[in-house]
């Protein structure tokens, strides 16, 4: 199918998004206000605080310390350690893992935002257990998470959403989520190729796929950079094609969240854009996809 | 000369500081209100902003941009350039290399303050330009200044302080310092022994000298982490046995200071007490000692 988003082509460059950010049916009920329809539109994301109880909070909390202590999640292909250390950084698949998190990607409170947002069924591109350590957590570089997902998975269109629960305090000094209001209306191609088996080290440290220097300051100075500053059992939904990224992180507070990439079935992923085998299973889905149902 | 803060010794453990942290004389007029002494004794550091008019801190922040791109300066052994990449770090000596710079280490705002806390005649210990660039700025890993100069310097007693004169914006996002407050009347013994020039490996990156785990978990819960989030101009003013460091910055605002290392003059260096050759006079002054004079 036709490439409308072409990257790592040898050319960094912006251009502009030929998709709209918000899908909504007219002839629905709005499942959030009209007001933060309007800011996610505009800016890109929305942090939507005090939907879930203490008590579901804290579920979660224990069910992230139940998977990420768990020997055989730990030792398995799909769980991404820190670099230079045995510390869990990522669980894949964590709604096939646990039924708790299956549950809560399912929960009408997200799927039914993200359907109404995408005006389509969904299914769930990939999810996934963050875990940033205290002490010596990493930095996640700037991106769009289109862009890969774009190239090295063959995702046609932006009209996919991302919502990262999260599982811990987000405060200023232990590496929260920045994101780059506006930057969602851009199309950042990245310079570069693509490596054969790219993924392996791009979970650990992305090298490829990332906007240049010029155009990351051109965007961060159009629109700055916003943190997400939450507390636990906070929603942060944002649009695929949003410009994120995280410092690293010195203090002894940890960073955790769950993390939910929605997609609309009339967007399931082609052939990789980069000529490359596809990602595995576990980072994306492409033989099991299974639309959401409450 | 006896040893009153052992470390480095194969135990990481706190003990109580044995030094005043103000020694401030009662016969002389404060050059700072009582108040902001007494925070600076609790809390073991203090912000100043307003001490610099605007046409002096863009003086400085040209004479910043000079050294940094004079060629001669970057290719001396006496500036650390970053890990990977080229970018200059530290630029030592600032106060040889540059007349405005020793001005201002000599400046009363300054150096008056740092005689009346010390009460003693002070001369510069160290001093340098830190530049942390945008997008790939390191992290700082929590240290205590002091453990350091007197584990491989051989300053005795805590009888210093530090004034960093931030020269660009410090916010929540470009990896601004983080300062631990109380920490400073605990000394920190760390595990390990020295190496071997290990100034070389610890100006990029530290690895020997730094807290455990365990240590740093107390002392933040006990103080928390304060950052310093100040225009460019502000002093930040710190006892050298202040448990400080700062995370990486992935924003494209990069962090510059000037710092100054003020050290009683009754408090000069003698032998390191790890029993390793001292470090270069760059870093270290002890073959040129000279009391400050205006």
């Amino acid at each position: 199918s036709e490439d409308l988003y072409p990257s790592r082509q040898g050319v960094s460059q912006c251009s502009e998004r030929r998709d709209p950010v918000v899908y909504a049916p007219v002839d629905r009920p709005m499942p959030i206000d009209q007001s933060q329809l309007e800011a996610y539109a505009e800016h890109g994301f929305l942090v939507l605080e005090d939907l879930f109880s203490d008590v579901e909070v804290r579920m979660f909390q224990q069910e992230m310390e139940r998977l990420s202590g768990d020997p055989e999640v730990r030792a398995s292909g799909e769980t991404i350690t820190e670099p230079g250390h045995g510390d869990v950084r990522s669980i894949f698949r964590v709604h096939q893992r646990s039924a708790l998190f299956k549950k809560l990607a399912t929960d009408p409170r997200l799927a039914e935002l993200a359907r109404y947002i995408l005006d389509d069924e969904v299914y769930l591109h990939q999810s996934r257990l963050n875990y940033k350590p205290g002490f010596r957590g990493k930095a996640f570089y700037w991106h769009s998470d289109f862009e890969t997902w774009h190239v090295e998975d063959g995702m046609p269109r932006m009209r996919a959403l991302s919502m990262s629960i999260t599982l811990t305090e987000n405060v200023d000094t232990n590496g929260p989520l920045m994101l780059v209001p506006g930057s969602h209306r851009q199309f950042v191609a990245c310079q570069g190729e693509t490596p054969e088996n790219h993924y392996k080290a791009s979970l650990k440290q992305q090298e490829y796929g990332i906007p240049s220097d010029d155009q990351l300051k051109r965007l961060i100075d159009r629109g700055s950079i916003v943190t997400a500053k939450c507390k636990p059992g906070s929603v942060i939904l944002f649009d695929c094609n949003l410009i994120h990224g995280s410092n690293g992180n010195i203090t002894p507070a940890p960073r955790a969240n769950v993390f939910f990439v929605y997609n609309a079935l009339s967007n399931r992923v082609v052939e990789p854009f980069c000529c490359r085998r596809p990602r595995p299973e576990y980072i994306c889905s492409r033989e099991h996809i299974v639309p959401l149902s409450d």
